[in-house]
């Protein structure tokens, strides 16, 4: 195991914000610094400074170059003090009114430097605390995964994405585990799923939440099935609790668990193209049928809350039934799921249990609006998380983009989180390349959408690289884009870094130098 | 210069739909071939047929094995009988209601096998007549070019992508330019910019001609601008006049031309982020700028649909008050375009000279669908052919991806062809792999569309795929996918083909194996 990961990003620095309600707060973000804007006025040259870009930063303690890492020891314990007397999760004090160090953590990240730009923002710790009263948004932070910083998926903050990584019984080893978490948090991955499921699941997932910046998620029903050796039939309750206890004492921030599935429903996936696409889903409809009982992941869900409200671990109601094709999306079978999870999402919060809502998966763009107006309707304004969806099924090897499509639309419709999709989905395991590939795409996907929703401060960005551009500033583009060393190494494959123009239009076709030189005719 | 290019498809055949109306018309398409499904009933073996699945083509003769490929004396000339006899544009004969050959070899290529499969369709040679004669679809078709293959631009048809293409000063030669206008045709491109800037212009399209299998359309400006030293105040009507004349007589499809640029508008794009960035529309600007005149574009705009309407070239409205930044959508610059093109295509219909509307650029989620509903109502439903639009500005090297969610969403919302961004997009000239990382991204984001638009028969590759996926036929879903080569070599690179699971989930862990002994649960 390497133990010297380090995140650096060019021409960036860690910089802190300090709480005003919590002094002691301090919120990371990478500050991204420019070069100054060089222009010739009336024969002379004139330098005018282009002030740093202030951007959300995911990368947590590895990217400042004054915290040691060892990964043998864990990443600092942030949160540590600030939970050491609660009485109860987030939800609890949100519902009083009480406003957390969590919640001024997040209210000053999603800012970044709004205040300092005269930007107007509706977030305020007190609207934070509102939110997550309401059940409208989330912030996972299991007491026992200190290390995390906080961070918060609701339809009026950021959009969020989730990277999924873990090894199977086919692929890769722990080592391989922790380097892709830290690959992730560099190129923005907001929450990680440690999707294991072949040997060392325990592990691995102490290795990752040890040493992970950003909530951790997984699906316990993996563990469980493990441990009936592959069996569903010899699933029981008792089994898979003892798995919830045992991931909430590890610090798990939210478990996925397929809820939603009802015995009476299982019959409404007979009849599509494409049956259940979901592995816990799937697994525990054959527990349903060869016992021809009602699920116990169903018919426990209370003693699920009082074990979540513990730890504050978030419910993340898992869509057994969502659509693997075009063809079976919105269907019978994914809407009578929906249903229920909105029935259990009142029960989550009834015990001050944080909660989000799954969904699809394959949906064409026309039937993308009525997963979300239904969703938003059915489980009363909860975070809705969603894998994708893929617009169409016939582009494998390109579905992070089939995806990315699907998921920016849905995200402008209200969406507060986004699966990631790599490219080797439907084919085989990411490896490192793909996980950067599935972040990036899903950056660009999160961001469209905070763009269109008008997110405070979110256009910042597009334009100071917007004039970089129009300015000739190449490294400045480069270091403001989501992928500074792909778009640097592209460049520097067919130009040398400096020049008023690119291979793509030659010294004398540059649109962009000709409209200059249209300026300077007025001058 | 390689002599022998080919392209294959994996279990694939080249196949011909006779007309009816033109008994003699052969129009090309692939027919994907399939393997059974093998399922076990009662213990016993059963095996049932999957019909072959016919797709949209645009390989032209280079995937008939029966047709010998010289580069030295180019495709057969499909189209030389219909059009030696003409009188006028295609646009010419369908105001008279006379169908000509092209007219039922789109109507035959649109509709695949729906009639076969008994899916109903509205498109028949009686309905592209009509839709050409009211402007509302394009056949570009140079009777010069008649190697070309009959190909339907309109928003009632299914969606269309552009690939650029071409040498600068500063890269690649004319054998490269040819292999990947080939290239281009083998992933999907349904027609083809050259926008060559550098030395032999002339020889490079000629090359190109000569051997594409789609209609060709070219910048004219480019080359003006080039016999003038690129100095644009050189420029006269004159020498712009002799390009398009020569162009014309080599075949040229379309010429992009900006004549919605007006004198009295170049100013507004004076307080925007990034000027502009049409290459075309910052020459002519500079033209009325310096000699504070009308540009020759607009005030010889009849002169111009002449000389088109004698070739049947048609005219594509080249948007040079694009937005390059998201900030810069939607602006006074780009609308008072809008306005002007509106004017012109009557101007070019009155002529018989088929147009379509280009369209941009950045432009953020949320602002798209006015960019669509204004260019219908401004334009009177003449075809709209947009670039992107990129969704954001921040991702330099994954622009084939910003741009597809955007080009997605507006050829939902009605655009009738995209033009193709490549991962290269603001940092250099692509290479062959970017042009086919491009096209796959452009094909995904038109075939969206054509699924959201109902399209009849869009969905039928879909649903094969997603079957042949359920049911583990592993070849089957690389064969109907966009890129079978990347889908094998991806799930190949880690598992071997004819397992019943992938590396993904691993043998336990696969959520449509356990589905499917759900089923087998109830047999």
């Amino acid at each position: 195991m390497r133990n010297d990961i380090k995140i650096e990003y060019p021409s960036s620095e860690k910089i802190y914000m300090r709480g005003e309600r919590f002094p002691k707060l301090k919120v990371g973000m990478r500050q991204i610094n420019l070069t100054p804007t060089v222009e010739m006025v009336d024969g002379k040259k004139v330098i005018r400074n282009n002030d740093p870009i202030i951007v959300y930063d995911t990368s947590g303690p590895y990217s400042d170059p004054n915290i040691e890492i060892d990964l043998q020891k864990g990443l600092p314990k942030l949160r540590k003090a600030w939970i050491a007397n609660r009485k109860g999760t987030l939800m609890y004090y949100a519902k009083q009114g009480i406003i957390t160090e969590e919640m001024e953590y997040v209210a000053i990240r999603e800012n970044m430097n709004c205040k300092a730009l005269g930007i107007e923002s509706h977030i305020t710790p007190e609207f934070v605390c509102k939110e997550v009263a309401a059940g409208r948004a989330v912030i996972p932070s299991n007491i026992n995964h200190p290390e995390s910083e906080p961070m918060i998926i609701g339809t009026n903050f950021l959009v969020k994405i989730n990277t999924n990584i873990g090894n199977s019984h086919e692929n890769s080893s722990i080592d391989e585990e922790v380097e892709k978490a830290v690959w992730s948090c560099k190129w923005g991955g907001d929450t990680l799923m440690d999707l294991s499921t072949g040997d060392n699941i325990h592990e691995t997932r102490e290795w990752i939440l040890r040493n992970c910046p950003v909530p951790v998620g997984t699906v316990p029903m993996y563990q469980a099935f493990e441990k009936v050796n592959g069996k569903a039939e010899d699933l029981t309750w008792e089994i898979f609790r003892d798995t919830l206890i045992e991931q909430c004492e590890q610090g798990v921030d939210y478990f996925t668990i397929h809820c939603g599935i009802r015995l009476k429903n299982v019959h409404l996936a007979k009849n599509r193209l494409t049956g259940m696409v979901s592995r816990g889903g799937s697994i525990i409809s054959k527990w349903c049928q060869v016992h021809n009982e009602e699920s116990f992941l169903y018919s426990h869900f209370d003693d699920i809350c009082d074990i979540c409200a513990k730890y504050d671990v978030a419910i993340s109601l898992g869509d057994g039934l969502r659509p693997g094709s075009t063809y079976d999306a919105n269907d019978a079978a994914q809407f009578a799921e929906l249903d229920t999870m909105g029935e259990l999402v009142e029960r989550a919060w009834a015990k001050n249990v944080q909660a989000f809502i799954e969904g699809p998966g394959h949906v064409p763009m026309h039937k993308i609006r009525e997963n979300m107006d239904r969703q938003i309707e059915k489980c009363h304004g909860a975070p809705f998380y969603t894998l994708g969806p893929l617009v169409t099924d016939i582009a494998p090897a390109y579905d992070h983009i089939t995806s990315a499509i699907g998921a920016s639309m849905i995200s402008w419709y209200g969406t507060a989180m986004i699966c990631y999709v790599t490219p080797k989905e439907h084919l085989s395991l990411p490896n490192k390349e793909d996980v950067r590939v599935g972040v990036i795409t899903y950056k660009i996907a999160a961001h469209a959408a905070d763009l269109a929703k008008g997110h405070p401060g979110a256009s910042v960005r597009d334009n100071a690289l917007s004039k970089a551009r129009y300015e000739f500033r190449w490294k400045d583009q480069f270091n403001l884009s989501l992928d500074p060393e792909k778009a640097r190494e592209y460049w520097e494959a067919s130009n040398k870094v400096g020049g008023k123009y690119c291979t793509m239009c030659g010294p004398n076709f540059c649109a962009m130098r000709i409209s200059q030189t249209l300026e300077d005719c007025d001058k």
